[in-house]
């Protein structure tokens, strides 16, 4: 039994607010249940230094939480005077996902910056970062069509995130705190709308993981991100 | 005429949700109409080492902005890896501010750190996280006094904020970002809820300014801010 | 009675030298008291990026205390590797206030920056800087005349400072240490030469103050400003 | 055809130093082709603050690249003033794998830091630094045995770790510099000897991958780390 | 001939004025001809980590130059957010220097932090503030006799310091900027008052310098820091 | 009688691999006894900014010591976020040294940035950083050559370094660990292959020296950098 009486491959309730904040071109507010992320997509007209004079555009995420977000204050990192390693690592992930979602010649030379903030976390912010950013970048992309910046959107696809596990000794899919925090394994999975890997975090908690859990894991993952993919589009066209 | 066709003394629109987030012993999400920040206030059972054995607590406070506040996205703090001189006076003003609101020695070795995010900035944000932070402040006191950490609560007063200035000539009470960008003044005004004054920070914008406009502009600011602890009180009898 | 035997009004002895270091281009001790700020102002041809090309001029300053300037030796910020919020607060103050000073269009695309250097600390080192870098700032614009970089000085008028709080319950103007640590307000207030208020900070140290109070501090600022003017003015005819 | 004409599941050539420095408790140099790693294991009687008084014992990771390391010199990171977040990434994936082979609650209070820094780099440097990491870790539990520190090792098991990817349209393992700057997809994959997982990091370089190449990069993957633990272990008993 | 028209073996003007400013236990302005440096001493009953227990103290020195001692401003070092490599290469020196002229188990538990900041800077700045600093540790060191920390002074011998250098071909003693920036060789030389040798640190700035050009240049150094320790006792001898 | 059995005047053993790295222009181990330093010379067409357009180029180094280099762990400079004084020191050491031995005139704007790592520390890493940092200087500009980017080698002469010091009461020469942590005093010679002096830093570490105990220690130093040359240019025509 889930602490919160889900079944194994049920997802949390899950609620897009597009356009939360006024000024960013693509703002969404995801919520996963208690988890509660604003991401905020904003463009502008320089790429970074290696891609400068390539015609090529890019895609990068920032990702901080708030200080009481979690049970306990964390230290505020600009205070601390530098990011932490698992925030430096969890920005690298949503960036890198992001970018999988958007054809970076046809961006032109643009970037877009998908900042998420975590307002309040119960498990699962890094994937639902990845969800909900990839509703704010797709926004961003389509405020540069209107606004003529570009002719039609690069957006190739749609890309989702969730977290599975191993909790007490079943698979499950998109852990909360109190499972994620009693997992004997823990494993980020993004993937495409149609299917494809884009990628894989498997982490050993407590003990090694087997094939055949690694394999149960990635089928709750593909049933929970298909699932998260229909809401981003119920989303997206609902304006 | 003001941008926003509100008279001279008229406040924005406020709305105060207590209990924004789950987790912070007090959250508020304080809107003034466009400005919203977040003000978390939690509870800490140490002092600072100055105050360490002195049997007196303490409120402390951290202000930032999101990246994505403001029309322009500005560089994140923890990426630069410090806190900007804006970000440390801010965050100076609202800590001194909250002070003057509590009884520290009845409050005994505790502290509070109320950590403001501004979540989208429209002028005012200072003001709005000092009002919204010391709704914060007493809902983290009466946690103390429910949870039996303290017999009663130490407030001794509610304390609100509002700026004032001169645009075009005129003086205006609680100024947008439409105003304050072209104000000839700016005015930071603190005061308790018996009127007495707790800060006053005065800046010529664009020459200087008189006597009567500073006496004006505190006029205007004692009303607003009398306002806003109506508003305050209303919010915190709504339980 | 005040512990320096002062009548409320009155303000330290002040002491001004000018062309105290050899290589900037206005070079000011100024000691009110036992408090000794050099001020050295520097001519730079490269203004900020925000202003490159817009053919306008600017003027900042930074601001220390040397480690023992005080009773109690104070850790190097150099050696914390950041400036503390009070310094950054500070600077930001006096560049503010010496901007007030200067023509900045018929300055040109040059920068002038303002080193406040703390070399004794008894209080109101803060508007001490203000005052005696204004000095040093007119001869910064002087030497830039002398050596035809401009036609003429862009000073508009002399601004000055002071400390100005209630102690013992009665306003007093310019305090020193012994007062000022045990104020119950303390306000810094700076103006024009021609009496114009250009920055007010008052704030509460135990307990609001009343609106009377305030009125009584700027007037006692007022009389307290007006005599520093003098002494600005003699110095700067002195030679 | 792999530029270095191995086949598909073909290892490079390893090497591993025992003993390469005199005073780390475990030092190992492991050669996987062009890549060299130093990997220097360190016993310290002090655990980080979490974990004192818990009788529980901790295994940490560092990592770094020598600035040459690579065929464009990098920047220092102490110049730089900070880790960047490639770095922090590795060193944690290090420092969880490595915690895999040892039980901490037998180790006691005692911490050992295993630092790896790479002389060269041709690809695979994480992967490379947890198989050598794991064999300095058992000659520092060893050392730490001698001494008289503990009973018996705390080492459960050894534990290696290979790159695997997609090249060309083939699944590769142990990929180098030529094969890793072009591959679709590039997996980490970390086991056990006794063929438990203990982390996987797959990420698409270029489009998404797919289930079935998952499948045969683990595959791949797991003949590759079978190779590797015969080596280890070759090593640990040439003494 | 040298650009100041003194004898090659001839020292600057020296001018020490004790107690320069109020506060510190030590306090001595250093002026060699147009070079100015503070040396303030002061006295702290806590002694580093490392000497914790141990009876024993320890002298330390930091040096900065203000901004705008030279004839370019240079930015501050807390701007820019750490000292850089030629202020801690110097502030090592001097710490090194002084602590050769106490006797440190003598001293007990006590740490003397000579604060060393150059006000004006025309060459020889570290051996300036050697030179003064040693008077202001002398006077620190008196202090805590007169105050009762200790029963007589732990000062073993006065040390000072000179420059020497190859200029134009002939050795110099006490190179001012004008031969500094043009000299072949840079030699600074830290000596007891009775002649012993604690740090020579001779650079061949232009080309090599020979064996016989070394001993030229100390036995300049031995004649200038003989005349300059005649000065430190003078001034001591004042009061 | 020596730790190591040696005779005052006589070298540790010393062991030179070139090509000890495959990318560096210019890669040298150098092992001094049990002091291993790998020294990489790296080429860049860029020199710093104060040479821009001057025709002429730059030799810079950089210093670090692996944190098991020694018997106890150091902590990481990267992680602490800056290089330490002692390492700064040095690493300014190394460069001016070997720029020393380079015609900078005619390496045109090329910049060689010589990085040595300590691998083992037994004493003496900075001046084994020297002697080896030379040959992969020299090594550098021969590759400059090779390549057509120079033609001929802007290399004026061979410098190599040595310590030297008092070791109970006797002067030696290339202290090791044991003798140097002990030694009265310790001094670094730097001297061309013509027996020219580039830099001398002589400190006393108790007590201080005399005119004749430093004469002594020239001497020796004098005789083991003649060997070190020796050695340099074997490898160097080891080729």
């Amino acid at each position: 039994m889930r602490p919160s009486n889900r079944t194994p491959e049920q997802n949390r309730e899950i609620k897009i607010t597009r356009h939360y904040t006024d000024y960013a071109e693509g703002s969404v507010l995801i919520e996963m249940g208690n988890t509660k992320v604003l991401c905020n997509a904003s463009v502008s007209g320089s790429v970074p230094r290696f891609l400068k004079g390539k015609g090529k555009g890019w895609v990068t995420a920032e990702y901080a939480m708030l200080p009481r977000a979690t049970h306990i204050r964390n230290m505020r990192e600009a205070a601390k005077g530098k990011q932490g390693g698992r925030t430096l690592e969890i920005q690298r992930l949503i960036a890198r996902s992001l970018r999988a979602a958007v054809d970076l010649n046809a961006l032109g030379e643009n970037m877009i910056t998908v900042d998420c903030d975590v307002i309040q976390a119960d498990g699962g912010t890094r994937t639902a970062a990845i969800t909900g950013g990839c509703i704010a970048l797709a926004d961003a992309l389509n405020w540069m069509v209107k606004k003529g910046k570009l002719k039609k959107s690069p957006l190739k696809q749609m890309i989702a995130a969730v977290s599975v596990g191993i909790y007490q000794g079943t698979p499950v899919c998109d852990l909360d705190y109190a499972e994620d925090s009693n997992a004997e394994t823990d494993t980020n999975v993004v993937m495409t709308e149609s299917g494809g890997l884009i990628e894989i975090q498997a982490t050993a908690e407590d003990g090694a993981f087997s094939h055949e859990q690694l394999l149960s894991m990635l089928s709750l993952a593909k049933g929970g991100i298909e699932a998260l993919v229909v809401e981003q589009k119920k989303a997206l066209n609902a304006e």
